[in-house]
């Protein structure tokens, strides 16, 4: 038998298999009703446009549109994009837009321009747990900042940013999810925001602002885009995956230039380009005013679905002692907390049991945290796999958290 | 201003434009007759099959192929790849296949899990540039060994590694292009594949076998795939690119089961999947048969500009004097050595001016060596193009290689 495990690098050794990913295919079993996902509703595809248009693409272009493309991307999918930023106040140049293979690839560039083993970063606690992964590949040591209902806490993110300096340590960058957070569906104010920018400015950071829901906003007020308020300290990561379709893994990057260019070259040892027929495909997508039609379509059919969720577990869960969740105006997801004493990574067996499944909280933490939270997912279900699984959630909850509570006062 | 310098890895601070992408901007001018790049040639992709093809995959599994995908790779894919190894006696299993974002992908991911800072990797000379870009951003030291008309000189090759390994020095991987290699276009013949094959079990290594071109075959008889003849230590890369599109940026792995598994986990957070949307549509394509008739088209076409390109060679280039060139069976490149005195960087402007181009042979070396070789491409140009450039880069040579020799000898 050959030892493959010699071969692996420093970094590989410490590659495992996700946690939540295994935990994920324990939902697949028949009968179990999923919030664990982070699937958009294939319901709403635009199947029949895809398809027309990559004819109208193959007869116009496709002999350019199935070649090697520049590792920037397709310019006229680059303008399209520029364009939507305009529309929401952020004033770059064509040379800042960058197309990237999904922005799970941004996320990994960012790490492979800024993080040297030992570096470290700033977050939300909870964040992304791809930001985490990616981020843990190159090394980084990750710094978690809470958040609460009005986005990370800027006043303990200042405290801790000079406590680190203090200490001769200089992050490397704040790494946020302004809008509809991803675990938690907090959505940053425009306060927050701007002290956002001046700790950055103060320290001398810069930001990764990561917005693959930004354009999904059911209710409330806009809030602007940090990139919007300083384009010189922010770099933004957006993706088609959640306001259009994954199947295609194209997003794109905006910021300053001298680190869009770092970023470009090493994307050319990564992947060379991102696929030139699904550029082609987007850019005339856009071109037609149809990814607006879309957005619109997501937001209606997602707002009803959250309202639901939010009726529902105002129905089954209000009379759970320490039970509270977030109301989040957009996005896909929210974000439920249960009483202190309850683990719901021991508790997600017995809610699989009960075929219910969430994602465990804990996953959102880069270092210890969040043992009595878990993420739902709205934008997948019906409504009828809504109200039936947040039913058996509630059951799973008061039972487990009875129990718990017994053991601890009769011990 | 802000010093972004600050922010950057150590890596990343390493990273340079790369100079041959550099010099090919200079290629794009009007009227330039260029051999340097390595697209395929545009007129024979299937235009319309890929169009009829996304018509009846968007009708047939449109939300599916629109959707988020498994890591791994679409099953569907996957089996029809294992079919067409299996036809190349390569005995795997369907867990052994592992769909990639396009084959320099599959470099980073080698990059990724074998390469920590200051390991030692063998390859040859020359070898591919991208592998060299791909390794170097993981901070390999690469060791290059001399190619000859058969391939990678194993004789030295054995006797490179005993050195290292003497010197406590133990390579993590051997990396080699078997069939047509880029730059090169030299096939490792029989007695050198098992003699690799033998060194790698003599010293307990593994190989790293890229194959764009293997089904690119002309003529002469072909040589076992490397992983054919021992899938314990062999993983393979392969891609679309150059059978049959670039555009959409697939390619596939194949190799040792722990070593695919951890390039799953790798890939995570790289880019979660590769587009799914795609590899829907490269399943049915191979699934109706056209791959195999694409190849078989694409052989006919490039054997003709082979065949055309080496009369040429041998009508403008053989009377001068220390310039030869490879006879390739297969691929997309032949290789030119130009007198010792010649360096083809500094002759590169000389080409520019007389409208002609190719890449430096220096490109395709990790370390010093190859500046009296150049790259020309055949499957791009067409047969005008090829007999105009030929003449005009032998008139270059000429007047280049005549004017270093009155510099030598009357100095």
């Amino acid at each position: 038998m050959i030892n493959y495990y010699q071969f692996f690098s420093k970094n590989a050794c410490k590659m495992k298999k996700s946690e939540i990913r295994e935990l994920l295919k324990l939902t697949r079993k028949p009968g179990i009703i999923s919030f664990a996902g982070g699937l958009p509703a294939p319901d709403l595809f635009p199947v029949d446009e895809i398809k027309e248009i990559t004819n109208y693409v193959m007869e116009k272009e496709g002999k350019l549109a199935l070649q090697y493309g520049p590792t920037e991307g397709d310019t006229g999918l680059r303008e399209e994009l520029l364009k939507t930023m305009k529309r929401d106040n952020i004033n770059i140049s064509l040379d800042q837009v960058f197309v990237i293979t999904s922005s799970q690839q941004g996320l990994d560039l960012v790490g492979r321009i800024f993080i040297s083993p030992g570096d470290t970063v700033i977050m939300g606690k909870p964040t992304y747990v791809g930001a985490i992964q990616a981020f843990n590949a190159y090394g980084a040591k990750m710094y978690g900042v809470e958040l609460d209902e009005n986005g990370i806490n800027t006043k303990k993110l200042d405290i801790e940013i000079g406590k680190l300096i203090n200490s001769d340590v200089k992050p490397k960058f704040i790494y946020v999810v302004p809008d509809f957070q991803n675990p938690s569906g907090i959505t940053m104010k425009l306060d927050r925001r701007k002290e956002l920018i001046e700790i950055a400015e103060k320290y001398d950071l810069i930001i990764i602002e990561d917005s693959p829901y930004r354009q999904l906003r059911f209710d409330g007020e806009s809030q602007p885009p940090l990139i919007s308020l300083n384009s010189e300290r922010v770099l933004s990561l957006y993706t088609f995956s959640k306001i259009l379709i994954p199947g295609f893994r194209i997003g794109w990057m905006a910021g300053p230039l001298p680190l869009i260019q770092k970023a470009i070259i090493a994307k050319q040892s990564i992947d060379l380009c991102s696929p030139p027929f699904n550029q082609s495909i987007l850019a005339e997508f856009i071109r037609r005013g149809l990814l607006d039609v879309q957005i619109k379509k997501i937001i209606g059919f997602y707002k009803d679905k959250r309202d639901f969720m939010l009726e529902m577990l105002e129905k089954y869960m209000k009379g759970i002692d320490g039970v509270k969740w977030t109301h989040p105006n957009g996005g896909l997801f929210l974000w439920v907390i249960v009483p202190d004493h309850v683990d719901t990574s021991e508790m997600f067996l017995n809610a699989v049991e009960k075929k219910v499944a969430y994602v465990v909280g804990s996953a959102f933490y880069s270092e210890d945290g969040g043992h009595n939270s878990m993420r739902l997912n709205f934008s997948y279900p019906t409504k009828e796999q809504i109200e039936e699984g947040v039913k058996r959630l509630a059951e799973v909850i008061k039972e487990y958290s009875g129990k718990e509570r017994d053991t601890i006062i009769t011990p």
